[in-house]
């Protein structure tokens, strides 16, 4: 353990911590107080690293979805809705649906300004997804939010976000079936692919539209003299990227 | 205080806490124990309320985001990197590069795969920013996050996901040119477009992905009937959105 402590950075009290609570497999017990650990256990606890500090979930949340990762037969599309509820959880409204009676063959009523919109997004779009989506309920909690706050104008935002996260959905998609291509449909890798790609992708896109947003700033506002050196102030460092 | 506590559904204590953190002007004293409260600090209640829950800002944050608000002269892209920064410390590495010496007329050394990955992305797309914008560390950070999972193939996504930044970033500084020709320049206005819909945007889009991602992962891995049954037990809704 103090080796597999060393391969991977993490100190040994956290993986006796990450082995209780299901988030390392155990090792091979050689002797009462001593254990092999394998190439398996550093990729595993560099995953669960990874679920934690760059994509934020919670321990119970990267314990579930190392759990769905080792269900053998589960759909693709079962491991995305996975990964989803994992990272969504925190950026649902707490008044969740499920208690609620819903008709199987009926649409969804739509309850506020924000749900309606979102509907008519999908149906617009053919974004034929089930109701349970976590995405549905945090894009129309978004939308009423804007709208509480008298900022109904960026629900003008919605077409073009809606472009970019078909774009973003069909690269998310594109790198599962690759990862499927040149392993011959091996489910494990393809399943790596939709959990880390879902749950770090979020931040990567945060990063880029960052990114894009000042590069965009600068060329429709140009600052004058004076916000500049303001600018400056504000940022520790200069030097263009 | 007890109305404003009505109006906006946040308990008294917590307004109080508000007041002593700065998240809240004061009311006008009108008598010893009494203050008068307006429409300003319904508003601002909603912002703060929005900018922790739907945001995910911790309360810090909120009130740095706050308090640049009533920065008056603050250019546009001053008041965007500080909205960048509230909604990115949670994703930013823990070795920040503060404390680094950099030459500001040379060009930031890359120094990871993905530092380096990202200053070519910014060179090929025309991405004029900052060394101290903060996606470029979350990005980059992600990408290495990627490699060391042995998942170097999700770096194929990057020129999709920065299509869709781009897209996304030019909906985000419409909307705030929008509401500056609306309000003919008022720039507290385009400031709270600029808070608002960077904080609560991350979010948005998040959402927008979960929906398309499972729109094109039905399109592109049709659910074989024993898939679909676990998909239907892994679920807890099965309409139609």
């Amino acid at each position: 353990m103090g080796e597999l402590s060393d391969a991977t950075g993490v100190a040994v009290p956290t993986l006796k911590y990450y082995l209780r609570e299901g988030l390392l497999h155990a090792g091979e017990r050689t002797s009462p107080n001593q254990a092999r650990y394998d190439r398996s256990h550093v990729d595993r606890v560099r995953l669960v690293r990874a679920l934690i500090e760059v994509g934020g979930l919670p321990i119970a949340r990267a314990a579930e979805v190392v759990a769905a990762m080792q269900r053998d037969g589960l759909g693709l599309s079962s491991v995305f809705g996975i990964a989803q509820r994992a990272v969504s959880e925190r950026a649902l409204p707490d008044e969740v649906r499920d208690g609620d009676p819903v008709d199987p063959f009926g649409p969804v009523p739509a309850r506020t300004e924000g749900e309606r919109l979102v509907a008519e997004l999908c149906a617009t779009r053919g974004w034929n997804v089930h109701a349970a989506n976590p995405g549905l309920a945090m894009a129309a909690r978004v939308l009423d939010t804007y709208a509480n706050l008298g900022q109904r104008r960026l629900h003008g935002v919605l077409a073009d976000y809606a472009d970019a996260a078909d774009r973003i959905a069909s690269a998310d998609l594109a790198a599962v079936e690759r990862a499927g291509e040149e392993t011959h449909g091996d489910t494990t890798t393809m399943t790596d692919v939709v959990i880390v790609g879902t749950v770090l992708g979020d931040a990567l896109i945060a990063g880029l539209r960052r990114i894009a947003q000042e590069a965009e700033s600068f060329r429709r506002f140009p600052a004058p003299e004076t916000s500049a050196a303001q600018h400056a102030a504000t940022r520790e460092q200069d030097p263009p990227c």
